[in-house]
């Protein structure tokens, strides 16, 4: 059998598709959700974070995801290219994941396609709390894209924008546990995910599920460790699946 | 019963998500493909045709989809300010087609979706033929995400690069008649889509009709009769479904 | 690229599987309905009218539906062979359209197939509103057969008649409205199919779509529209899907 | 706990939804069918038979399928006048099914939904040999609609007219077990349905059975002894799912 | 036509995977139970019952199902080589149905999967009123595996434990009926299923049938029936679908 | 944000449901199995392993699949009482999975739930390639419960009993690689998945990925890291979905 690689160090990358950085929020963010990861990460993993140069300030709709992705998809390539060994795009609507995926060959995480499988392995039905209604309608169609639509209960929002989500943090922490018990009872869910990156990095999973007493699905936490499992198992993205654009000549 | 719109004229842009004046197909390309739409719409129909500044020259990946987006929905947003009633977008992956449907109120139609929904009330089972193997997985994906993927029999290519398709026309009339006998045969499709624009503005989709003996749908042909029977029946895609950006402010 | 017909004249029959000219309704009504029709046709459509000489009243059940079959196909049979291009069968739940499809060539269109497809482009989830609940399950089996199920959110009825639909207009207004207010807030849907046809020859879509502010598909109008656009692009029912009675000898 | 029926005599009829005693076949075969069934009943059980006055000689298309069904409702409702305790509709196609069941209380059978469940109970995935690949499409949909479609392996057909399926014996045999073992190997079959009530009183289905070593489902026994199964348990279709059509007054 | 088994004594075991002779309920309770299945059995046949030596007294998990297979297999094993005709497996939840069927060639009928099909026939949605909630996620389970999950409304519960069910039989039925009532009202149910076999033998079901107006499936009676009916019919599950352990030697 | 854990050892059971022990294989082949597991988990991760007193010496059957069960879960209850984190349930079908996750509160993994969610993020289509035929049907049903059917491309077997698969590792391997290019070329997978934990522990996966030129999922690997993932996140199957036996009194 051979051996998983253990000895040597492994190089993670968290791509934020927008501009954070330019943002209220700033660099100061960047670092705080970097030594978060960090903290979590196994012993011999190193973490490094970046936004990208043009597009969106935050993502709440599909146009806005769209927006993102050129320099992001640009980013990641360029990212192989320096040797990291998987990047995680660090937007819960995955935007652009397949298109990242043809163009490099290292693993590339989707943060909702990741704790949407996590769910599906935790219990029968999960709901996913999110930001805006005006993301519902993609994530729904993403949960049809992974192929786990049947065990999807709900999408729900808290109607709180992405920038807004910090700016009082137990009125958001309140309305996400508001939702989650409507999915609980109206939805009949047995597991919870946070739908937004924002929401993941702050700091409120576990308490949240204390208090509902299910699951909670950190997606900055499972897309971590199942990234660096993935490496660990030398498994990426089938390329097959994933082919390199044509015209681009590889 | 309030009249629908007839005595005033209707006004269409095709909108190439891609920089096709600036290949060796040219401007002329542009004017050919003006002249049979403009040949096959209603009488009171004007149509414009347009392509993008800033994008691939050609989409035959995700990652090329990606990249035509962001001009693309600035275009369509353009023309909504200018009057158009209607916009095709021209590329059978519908590239971008949520977003741009969340950016205007007028309708954006996509050929893929037009032309699988055409498909699905011709027959039982539809085979769409398509230029290269890399597109099939998202095309197996927009027909999740339209619904239809129940009456999906199968999605083939002819292998040929969408710049290449007219290099020798008989040859690629040859090889598409060929996968989509395979596909009557093999996958017991009775309808077949052609799955390119650059395949539906060859003048040979009656042809193959003719030959096959079965429904061959041409994703120009419907898009236009569909975004007019649309436009004069005042239906837009529903802004629930598709709602504007909340941060870009309206 | 062969022509699209335009330069002739498009001849359409639109049938009614019942006996409307001899209730109460009488020739009077098919003369309104024709009249509507003609005045949302193309500039070179011709549209006639028809009801069928043994049949039932008015359709409520799969029983009157099946009633109203043979006399239906019938009467398309010798449409076709009358040289018109193409077929509205003038009933919301499509009674008997495979077997159209069996016995012509030319376009024969089913409005609850129609409208469905046509819903399914402009939204994630519809909402059909129809007359009486005994109606529902066919409509539900409908969406099966048209596989758009997926994307139906509920039918829902009014509980009035067919016949007593126009006895008070504003009634039968504001009952629709009703329904599909609970359909948006309860089933989340985005779009409304209004689910009969002597609905939608009330003249009260537009205004019920104004109310709504999401898209209301008109089965009449759409019908129409979208049966002119198969014409004048050459297709027609796969014959492979509606292969003639192999007994009937064709 | 209440007692079933069973000291008291239950009263079968067996409806041709056809004019086969107007045929070659005529009323003789009849007889013989009704022999056949009447030695497989129970012991108190009586079972007649009949045609109808008008309609298909036999049916292999959705059109004849139509034709057939006014007048077996007919029957059908003036077999419960009768006092028959229950119905079984002769056609594997299930013609008229839904409008039989809104009209009548006492069960009424069809023996296509009936093999179909049968076939689930007894295997994982089944598939159906039948006369003419003209009812292929009204089976895959009877699937649908029964809802048992994802144990569907495949519909196939040994081309054979259903009035021609006694001429030679041996040929259709051979025949069905030529298509059966394609089934199983192909299509991974582990149940075989004779799909043609034709087939089914050819007294071949044992032999069949033998020869291919997996259970082949033959829809005149298993609709009698379901009918019989439903009548001892008190069980009848739902009125409210097949609700007696509303203008008729009951 | 061969014939049907009629002459002969038809012998039926019914198997209670669990050790009710040593609860509280006693012989006594299986005396009861076998009288009723005898009295509503057909004129030749003989019912036997049965419990095992080992396993849970009562089934209310996942985890007691698989307590009761290894020894119910057993005896499931020995009723085939004492000449039992067919056995039922007495749970609704039909634990370990697919090992039995794999060990022996005799039909082996689960009540779940039964009632189930039986449903499908009766309706279009059906529901099922269990014991208690913590069943539910393998009710639902078991519907996917049996194949016809998209006629499965809702399951729900009466939360009263097996052994309790007896004790207040007014309770019991209260309540049954008034789960029963929120799904007609609430998950559009036409079809009830009383889901324990518990339940079954209270002597109630064609009251609760006749009190909600729409048939109630007690999974004794039709167990028993359809039993008789594959057994009549010369029917047994497919060893291809169910194949004998290939280790163990056969 | 809570820490996750990392600074304490993590204990890890991988409990074999069989009796390994006794058979050919030995102690020895337990120990060469640890000693792969611990090679391969973090740093801070101790494994042990173990099999089960009475139960099959191997699974390829339903039957034996339930053999194992009750012994397992014991074997699982005692683990969480002995302070294991987590618990790896040593065979690639999952049996009795969801009794465990009842019995107690720890993360219990199944390497076929496991397996296919990794398959479902790492492409669009994947393949098992297992030991035997006779396990085809229940690989099936698992992936229909895990809820992941829509990616399942084909369960494909190498026909070699489990306790010879290493007899002749080169034979092995090589119908490995042939069923999975069948696979390739006829389902048109773009993942493989090796479906049997003794293909796991061959040491072989990685020479395969290589060879095909796609992912292959080693069930072994990816439930080690998956599960080490799931303990560093504080993530447990939801006990809403997996309740305490009600009866069992907790």
């Amino acid at each position: 059998m051979p051996q998983m690689r253990r000895s040597i160090v492994m190089r993670i990358l968290y791509v934020i598709p927008g501009t954070m950085s330019k943002t209220e929020l700033g660099e100061e963010e960047l670092g705080r959700r970097k030594k978060i990861l960090q903290k979590n990460a196994g012993k011999d993993t190193v973490v490094d974070i970046t936004d990208i140069e043009e597009g969106p300030s935050s993502i709440e709709s599909s146009y806005e995801e769209y927006l993102s992705i050129p320099a992001t998809v640009e980013r990641v390539v360029q990212s192989e290219k320096e040797g990291y060994d998987g990047v995680i795009l660090g937007c819960f609507g995955d935007p652009g994941l397949d298109a990242m995926r043809e163009m490099v060959k290292i693993p590339v995480i989707g943060p909702g396609e990741t704790s949407m499988v996590t769910a599906a392995i935790l219990g029968h039905r999960f709901s996913i709390i999110t930001v805006m209604d005006s993301v519902i309608p993609s994530l729904e169609k993403l949960a049809k894209v992974v192929g786990v639509e049947r065990k999807l209960a709900s999408v729900r929002s808290v109607n709180i924008p992405v920038l807004e989500l910090g700016k009082d943090m137990e009125v958001t922490k309140k309305k996400i546990i508001e939702e989650a018990e409507i999915a609980l009872e109206h939805d009949r869910s047995d597991v919870i995910i946070l739908g937004c990156m924002s929401m993941a990095f702050m700091g409120i999973s576990e308490e949240i599920q204390e208090k509902l007493g299910i699951p909670v699905v950190n997606p900055a936490y499972v897309s971590l460790k199942i990234l660096e499992a993935l490496i660990s198992s030398h498994l990426s993205p089938s390329k097959r699946a994933f082919p390199y654009p044509p015209k681009l000549g590889k």
